[in-house]
C-alpha cells in the first residue's frame, strides 16, 4: 500500500524495487494522488536513496516514453547536458565545435522555467529557425552537417515530466538522487553513445556546495555505467554569470562572438573544456589531442560557420536576429575595483525585463536582456557603464545596482 | 511564499510564526494545495518542530473553530483523552466514576477510524443514546447528572480535522509535532479547565517505545501550561488488548462488569488510576486521598449507577444492548501457558467480523466483535476456549488462532 511505502522512506529504508513501481507508475496511472507522490518526494529528499533505488526510479523514467534510437546514423554521437545557469548559452558554442570535428551531435534542449529562457528559446530568438523536427530530418542533418540543436519531443521520459512538474511546486526539486534520475533518464532516451554532464555549483545554481556537485557526479556517472553509456561529469563555477550576455537574442550574439574570436575570458574557457571533452569522448583520443583540435576549430573560424550552417539548415535567418533597440546604460555610483558579480541579481534584473517566464503560460520577450559591460577585477570609475539592460519598447527599468556589482 | 517555507523546514529549519500561519491558514484557505501540505507535513515528520512552532500551530488548529466555554457551569471540569489503543473503553468507566465524586465531566468523544470503533460507536451501540446534545441541555445536564458523554461538534478544530485527514492518507501520522498540537488544540477548544492525557504505547499504540511516548507526555504538557490548564499524562502499555472486550456493544457489557465489581485485572486497575487522577485535579486532594474515593464509588455501585444514569439521561436503554447472538468459540489447538496476546492482531479479527471501519463511509456492526476468554499467564489445555467471536448471522468466520495466542 502506497501509505506503507511512504511510511517506509520516512522511516529512512530503502525501498524494494516493486515498491518503487507502485508508487511511481501507480502516480503515472493516477492510482497514487499527488499529495501523496509529494510526501514521498518530500522524505526521498530528506532521507535519500541508495544507488539501487535510484537506478529503479531511472528505469522507470526512461521507460515511460520513447526511447530513441540512432544506431542507424554512423559515429559515435555524444550528448551534453548543462544543469543550467545564468547566460549559460554553451550549447550555442559547444555542438558547433564538436560537429565540425567530426563527432555527431543530437542535442535535444528544453525550454526552461526559472529567470531566464532555455537553448529552445534562445534559438528561436533567430527568426524562421525551427526546434521540431522529424526523425527522417534529424537523420538527414546529421548525415549532412553533423549535428542539430533542437527542442525535446514531447514523449521522451513523461514520469519525469510529470515528477518534475510536481517537485517544482513542492520544495522538493533538491535532491541529488531525483536530478540524477531526472537528467539520466533523459539523456539516456535521447539516444547518444556518449554523454557528458556539466554540473554547475554556485549562488546561481542548484547545487550549492562543490560536495553536492561531486555526489551528483559521481551518481550520474554510475548511472551512465549501468546502461553501458560513457558519462562524464565537469564540475563548473556559477556564483558569477558565464560570459556577459543574459538574454536570449543577447546570447545567440555572444556566442557568435565568442566563435569568431572577439570575446576570450571564462566562456570561452568552459566551451573549449566541454567541446574537448566531448571530442575526446567521440574520436576516442586524448584529452591533450582534442584540445588542440578544439582550439584550431575555433580560430580557423571552421566552429563559426559550422554553426550558420547549422541555423541556415534549420530555416533560421541570422541576419534577423532582434535585439532590442531600447537600451539603456547603468552607470558605476562610485570608482573602485569590481570584487563581484552577483549571478542571482543579474537572473532577476533580465527576467524583470521580459528575458525569462517562471510558469509555463508566461511568453518570454526574445529581444531582452543584460549585457555586463566590466569584469571581475576590472577597475572602474564613477559614471563608467556597468552594463546595459535591453528592455522591451517605453519601459523604463528600475534596478538595485550596488545588489548586482560588489565595487571596492 | 509556500515553496520557501516548505525548503526551508526540509532544511531543518524552525519556521517563523508569519510562515506558520501563512501555510496553514492557506490550506485552510485554498491557496495553498494539497500536495504542498502533505510534503510540508513529511518535513516536520522528519524534522520536526520546535516547542514554539507546536505552539503557534496548536493556536491556529484551536482557533479555526468555536471554542467552547463551560465557565457558567460550576466546579473544576476536567476532561481526559486517550490516545488509543485495542479496547480501550476506559471513558465509559472513567467518566462515571469521576462524576460520582462530584467531579463535573464534558467528554467529547471522535468516531474513530482504524481498525476498532470509537467511544461514540460504542455508546451508539445502546438503543436510542443521544450523542449530538445542544449546549443548553449540555449544562442542564452537567448540573443535574455530574456529566456527559457525548460526540464532538463538527466545529472543533476544523484545521486540525481537515490536515489530520491528508496525514491519514499521506504516511504523516507518526509526528509527536503534529499529534500533540492535534489532541491538545482539541482539548483545549472542548472548554475543560484542567486536562489528562492517556497515551498508549506498544504495539497496538501510534507510540510504540516508552521514549517517543514521554516526549509526547512532556509536549503537551508544556502546551497545557502555555493555556492556564493544568495537564497530566499518563502512559500506559497497549502491546494487548485492553480487558477482555473488543467490539462496540461488547465493549459497553465490559465497561458495566468492572463497575459491577464482576471484572478485575489490568484494565480495572487503568480506570482507577486514570480516575484518580482526575478526581486529584478537580478536587484538589492528593492523589492517595482521590484513590481512596474512587475504590468506595465503585465498590459501592455509585460509579456503576451514575452510568446507568447518565445513559438514561441521554434518552439510552441499556437493557436493549445489542451483542449478536452467532457466537462462535476458538479453542486452543494446543496446552500451555497464555504468554502474549497481540493487540494488533485482536484489532483485525475484530475489524474482520464488521467492528470497525478504515473509511469514513464504512458502517460499523455496533453487535459484533471478540471477547477474550483467557488471560496472560494462565494454564490451558488442548481444547480449552481461548476467545469468542460475536459474528454477523451467517458469517463463518476464519481467524489465525497461532498469530494471535501466544501459548507454550
Amino acid at each position: 500500500m502506497i501509505k506503507d511505502i511512504i511510511q517506509k522512506k520516512r522511516l529512512g529504508y530503502a525501498l524494494e524495487e516493486s515498491e518503487i513501481k507502485e508508487a511511481f507508475l501507480g502516480y503515472l496511472e493516477g492510482s497514487v494522488a499527488d499529495y501523496q507522490m509529494s510526501a514521498l518526494l518530500m522524505a526521498i529528499c530528506i532521507n535519500g536513496m541508495t544507488d539501487e533505488e535510484i537506478f529503479v526510479l531511472t528505469d522507470l523514467f526512461l521507460n515511460s516514453g520513447d526511447v530513441l534510437d540512432f544506431s542507424h546514423i554512423p559515429g559515435i554521437k555524444v550528448d551534453k547536458h548543462s544543469t543550467g545557469g545564468v547566460g549559460d548559452k554553451t550549447t550555442l558554442i559547444v555542438v558547433p565545435i564538436v560537429a565540425s570535428l567530426s563527432v555527431p551531435v543530437i542535442k535535444m534542449s528544453g525550454r526552461a522555467l526559472g529567470y531566464t529562457g532555455g537553448t529552445v528559446d534562445k534559438l528561436e530568438s533567430i527568426p524562421g529557425y525551427q526546434t521540431e523536427l522529424s526523425a527522417d530530418k534529424i537523420k538527414k542533418q546529421v548525415l549532412e552537417v553533423g549535428a542539430v540543436m533542437m527542442g525535446q519531443t514531447a514523449k521522451l521520459c513523461p514520469l519525469d515530466k510529470k515528477i518534475y512538474a510536481l517537485r517544482d511546486v513542492t520544495g522538493t526539486t533538491d535532491s541529488i538522487a531525483l536530478i540524477a534520475a531526472s537528467i539520466m533518464s533523459k539523456k539516456l532516451a535521447g539516444g547518444a553513445d556518449k554523454i557528458l554532464i556539466d554540473v554547475k555549483v554556485g549562488k546561481g545554481a542548484f547545487m550549492k556546495t562543490e560536495k553536492e556537485a561531486q555526489l551528483l557526479a559521481d551518481l550520474m556517472i554510475k548511472i551512465g555505467k549501468k546502461y553501458g553509456r560513457e558519462t562524464r561529469v565537469m564540475i563548473s563555477n556559477m556564483d558569477r554569470p558565464l560570459g556577459r550576455a543574459v538574454g536570449n537574442a543577447l546570447e545567440v550574439k555572444e556566442a557568435l562572438d565568442v566563435l569568431q574570436g572577439k570575446q576570450q575570458g571564462s566562456l570561452r574557457t568552459l566551451c573549449v573544456e566541454l567541446a574537448t571533452s566531448m571530442v575526446s569522448m567521440g574520436r576516442q583520443i586524448p584529452m591533450d589531442d582534442a584540445k588542440v583540435l578544439v582550439e584550431e576549430s575555433i580560430d580557423s573560424l571552421k566552429a563559426y560557420h559550422k554553426l550558420l550552417e547549422i541555423i541556415k539548415y534549420q530555416e533560421g535567418d541570422i541576419s534577423g536576429l532582434a535585439i532590442s533597440k531600447n537600451v539603456v546604460s547603468i552607470t558605476s555610483l562610485k570608482s573602485g575595483i569590481v570584487q563581484d558579480i552577483d549571478a542571482k541579481e543579474v537572473a532577476h534584473l533580465a527576467f524583470s525585463l521580459g528575458a525569462g517566464r517562471i510558469t509555463k503560460e508566461e511568453k518570454v520577450d526574445l529581444s531582452t536582456g543584460v549585457y555586463i559591460n566590466v569584469e571581475i577585477g576590472q577597475k572602474v570609475e564613477e559614471g563608467d557603464i556597468l552594463c546595459y539592460l535591453y528592455t522591451k519598447e517605453n519601459m523604463t527599468p528600475s534596478c538595485d545596482i550596488t545588489k548586482i556589482f560588489e565595487i571596492s
